[in-house]
């Protein structure tokens, strides 16, 4: 039998808290799942800093893609035997959601800001690279990683295999929404994924979803707007981000003025030069970073030892909220408080923006992006979602940014109270009422 | 106002996706949570390899700390006011609660047994020793780190108080079972303690259950069973412990042999040596032990790097039942057959049986043991649980050991078929049958 | 001790599926639960018809009252010390919160369309009439009927006690969403009450939410809005809604024509009057009314037969949209063929709107209506919610009616091919393209 | 097509708490559900009298039944095409299943002790008399109605077939468990379905478990055992059973001393007599009961009148503890004295014992009973579950009976002070201690 049909003689199934079970059958899933490089996924957080948040946080990747993998897998279930849907992409769009993530690396968010990456760069490298993923792939057809590489990096000719793994109600933030409500335990994140599966149809170059079924969308989109703003965006764990960021921001820079560190980081060299191979992006997961963290404590530079240890021990950074339309000079001023009193304000005094992140509950049509939502009338016809809903169409393609300051409280009330920058310094940033 | 009495200004909740909401109103526990060496917490899993079977067992052991202490919380607010509870002692419950397991390190089960190590010591050093957690406990109250550590330590004069942290149905217990089901996803673990929590009772040296609830602890016993059965006990995991096992083996053997490591094994010499300073002890989290194994991956060592790179990647040892009525002639056999085809059995062929274990679902009245459950019967009597529970009586003090023969399946594969010893090697482990 | 300072020896609970327990320690409290016609709301079904759509929704106003009750509890249990919280008011927002359905009749919704009832005024005379529960409210305070009969009136003196009762997001709407989404098993009506439940303020003369809170509070005014039209305004349960009604309409009809009923209709007889003593309205409860249905079934007049037939064995009517800009001219020919065909359109061709029903997931401000939802924001202002939610700005006010038009497809079906009105009534009715 | 082959054009669902959704496609079962017969178990409460106590357990026989056919139709989806599986047998199953509890009555348990009912008889004469269900089911095939009854009567010849419907873990028991917990909002209840579904296996004659399952089946039965103990013999529901056991009776007795009703009890009449038609049987449904029973508490009979009145408003009976050796002479004296106070002891002194109960939480191989469950071991040898689990061991085929004699408090309490009967009473009932 030809290795892409091989089948496992019993079926195996992962316990999983959100699906229940996640089945697999096919040997080339089953292959891949045990390649290093899709183990390393379980070294990497699902959310990045928000377990300093939410303790129950701690979910890895490995866990999110297994999810996405089970739930496309429940779809073309449902798929089998409609018109439009063609079996023979069954194993690539398996093989996509479960690889769709494995170019993360650790808290990629910041990596990313800061070293330039892109993690669908890296996915795709991995995919086609030397890898066991890739000589899995191999056997099922030469040019088969090329093609799962294609459906991810959303190139691929089949529109409808690319709208599973990636439109505005994927399988990706359908399981992402659950995985991390499920695991911070708030309230939110909860839909009808079981109607919503029932009622989505393959059409030529989309997933549609029959409009009976639209308030069980209303209700998913509702959730992702309630996880960005409760879970995503919150805060705290952008305080952590802001911190990871800049601790990231100064062993380059120390690097680059040829500090001579007490261990070297050989695992960030190229990171810090700007070229990273394959091999060493491989190599960087989160405890690696977290064991850098903890050796970089010790170093001599004040600054990336404090960072360090205010990670390490989540000593975080206060924040207030920021008013960008602060006066220049106001900012100016507090600057150069902050300089003055010893807290350098290029790693201390952190404007953050949660429009910076990764914002798009629901954005009908822009270009580039997702695919938006359609819904198939009973007269077959197709309207766009927010069209037809009342909610939906109310936060639309609504940027809403929130501006956030991030300072060490901790610095500020330690300064001695006849300093005279002291006052001043708790007026700009608004603290004296507080008292 | 005394700082064992502060309360803070607004009382702080943490989501908690088991209790829902952990409450902390008291100045002295939100100032321990903030500590260095309960924040290292967040870096040890709670399941150890338990996470390599059940993917969503992530969890640290930070969360479970925090939902010890909401329990106990939750108790003590139902004691209010109650004959036999002194309320004096209610901030000495949450702060034993809070800090029962800040000893633990990483892999706990496998570092303990390989290097002689006992965590409730180091519990106990941490809380005396020149920590953080210390010098919050002092400031309550000189003689109150030695309390906490009492209560641990159950040499404390108030029985009552260590049977809320230590006894068969303890505020500990009672968080994990439903904490690791609930990441676990396995559908035990579950029982009514709500309903537990109203039938505790005070009494002078215990806690006890009103009889009207026995139906509740009969629930909560069985769920203890299922969970050690379907989880602690999972021969999976169990395959990744005895791997993690010889690996931390392997590595004191290859110091101890004057081998020459690549990367210097800096945080595990005082290990090696078994001379563990409270420091040293501090600084080895799951992230610093998962940094060397990635790193010994490429050591020189043949056995040190397998090992490494089958427990990072997940190429766990295969298992069959063994019988620990093997003729030793037919054990000796395999073990020199082994020998032969370079496999060390030393590390290769691994006996591991599940009584030496923490087995203890249910045993009463067992020296040193936790106590038992008692009933409080309407005429005020006290009955030990298993003389009016069948079910739980079935089940208690049985000593069921579980033998299991561990060895890395793909190496017996690997043999030439030609080889004489691959034949013999498969009829012993029976592995002949099943082709 | 007086009555009102009662206490239980022993807190008795009930379980509740939604609220795991229900609490309750006083005295009156217990005493009220336990009076006749508290016990009626056991007979009368929470949803009306619904559980003809949704088979798990057989739940009753007893449950649901329970459920008031213990949400009440919970949130002066949260008042307790606080500024502005008078606790002289507990008993009275206790009993209020468990009585203020108490005046609900079978299917109330029919009946009080076609009988011309207020189910409030009945709640009131239960109230304030001869009855178990004045009788109980009396022995706390000759005036203590009155003041209950008030606050579910809305006419109160003490506002802030009113809009625990009765507002925008009160005791009641929170428990019938969360008690109505379980039993019907949707995964709609799920939000977090508990934090609702911490971020409740009492001011002077008001129940606000702290802002903080304001997301949570969007996801209870999203589970109203799904709830509606998934559940409440469900076009089935509302078919069976509209026979129920026309069985009422056409039974008093008949008694009007002064038809000799096989069966007397002895319940009924002062409802058909528009005289309905007290003691009538108790004595009719949801079995009596299907006893009568049932009996109806074999009177002789064929079409209160017929209705009773398909209510009792749920052949329901079939439904289309209803266009409500029909040309008069067709409606009146519709109407006329129906005629003809021996279908009296009076009982056999209803067109039912959506916007007759309590519409009301969200309308600030109204004339006459509860009170809008008011957040507190940090620097102690009151804002509306609508003016701080898009999301719930996006779904105020709007009416939104759905028209659908009601006959039975069975009958229409039933006409002979040949009968040229057929093909008529089908064009009209929109069926023919169907097939 | 035939009429057993077809199948609906699109697949009906029917939402349900516990399975999520019921799925229809058969045109045979979708004509089953709209059939009259079945309908009227929304009418037949599923636990009886137990809303009393629980006040959630207010759920219908059509819940369950659809649970129950849910069931066996997703347990035959996954025997598709195993060996021993004949699939011809799938839409038999399907009735079955669905249609197992047709002939239950209102409350029957009571109907059948006192009116020397059988409800299985009932539900064949149903499948095989003038009824909607039996043209229905004579479409399929003439012999089909027969061999439905022969299924659901356990004298069909294929074994295989009856055990899906009626063994020891058949689809009736694991819908009830989980329904009823769900419904009571108890925490017992709940175990593994999903993994179960996923371990049987079809053997020639009977469904087998897979031995690796084991675990899951004793969770099964401990469920079963604390369902049992927790809810299904609870007191407060027996209580009442007592108390509507004893209505019937009087009514019964009435009847036979020719007393004149005031409202003649034309549906019990052949009841009484002892020749209850399938029509007569049919009409009684728990509506028609309660409305007697609403009427009866005005009838003259002051102990018709009293128990009527009891149960509408539950006034129940209260219980104590009943020693079943207690000496005849003493039992004689609390009658007599019972007698003398004017309580007649035959409505008012009530011993019942829960052994008279269904109690068979797990009782292998006993003659008659249902079949025992077996495991299927790795060497395909089918052991009996009780041989291989120490729980289900210690529980099966013990006889716990538990005897409470039920009596009026609220009548003796009223009794005169002065009255001598009363404090020996007291005495005897053991209730003096209690002051």
């Amino acid at each position: 039998m030809a290795y892409k049909d091989e089948q496992l003689n019993e079926e195996k199934v992962f316990k999983d808290p959100v699906h229940r079970y996640v089945h697999v059958k096919d040997r080339v899933i089953w292959d891949l799942i045990s390649a290093a490089e899709f183990q390393r996924l379980r070294r990497i957080k699902q959310l990045g800093t928000s377990y300093l948040t939410f303790h129950g946080a701690e979910h890895s990747r490995f866990n999110h893609s297994l999810g996405v993998y089970e739930i496309v897998r429940r779809i073309l279930f449902n798929f089998e035997g409609r018109e439009h849907w063609n079996k023979e992409q069954r194993l690539l769009c398996l093989c996509a959601a479960l690889l769709h993530d494995l170019g993360h690396g650790p808290f990629s968010h910041s990596f990313e800001k800061v070293f330039k990456l892109d993690h669908e760069e890296f996915t795709r490298k991995i995919i086609l690279g030397n890898t066991e993923v890739n000589h899995i792939l191999q056997r099922v057809d030469k040019g088969f990683p090329q093609k799962v590489a294609d459906v991810i990096n959303k190139t691929y000719e089949d529109k409808l295999v690319i709208s599973l793994i990636s439109s505005q109600i994927d399988a990706d933030r359908m399981d992402y929404l659950q995985r991390d409500a499920y695991f911070t335990g708030v309230s939110y994140g909860h839909f009808d994924m079981e109607r919503i599966l029932r009622v989505m149809r393959p059409l030529e170059d989309q997933v549609v979803i029959k409009s009976s079924g639209m308030h069980a969308v209303e209700d998913y989109i509702m959730s992702r707007y309630q996880m960005y703003w409760q879970v995503y965006f919150h805060p705290v764990s952008r305080s952590a981000e802001v911190i990871l960021s800049k601790i990231l921001h100064r062993a380059k820079d120390l690097y680059q003025q040829d500090y001579t560190f007490s261990l070297k980081p050989t695992h960030f060299l190229s990171f810090f030069t700007g070229d990273v191979s394959l091999e060493d992006y491989l190599r960087l997961d989160e405890s690696i970073v977290l064991y850098y963290f903890q050796m970089w404590a010790d170093e001599a530079d004040p600054i990336l030892s404090d960072l360090c240890v205010r990670f390490t021990n989540r000593k975080l950074f206060k924040y207030i909220e920021f008013n960008p339309n602060l006066q220049m000079e106001e900012w100016m001023e507090l600057y150069s408080l902050f300089e003055k009193a010893g807290m350098d304000p290029e790693y201390y005094l952190v404007v953050d923006s949660s429009s910076d992140l990764p914002y798009d509950f629901y954005r009908p049509g822009e270009e580039g992006e997702r695919l938006p939502i359609h819904l198939l009338m009973p007269n077959q016809e197709l309207k766009e979602l927010s069209r037809q809903s009342d909610i939906v169409e109310s936060i639309s393609g609504k940027k809403r940014t929130d501006h956030k300051l991030y300072f060490p409280m901790d610095f500020v009330e330690a300064l001695p109270d006849d300093e005279p920058e002291k006052a001043r310094i708790e007026t700009l940033l608004g603290l004296s009422q507080e008292k």
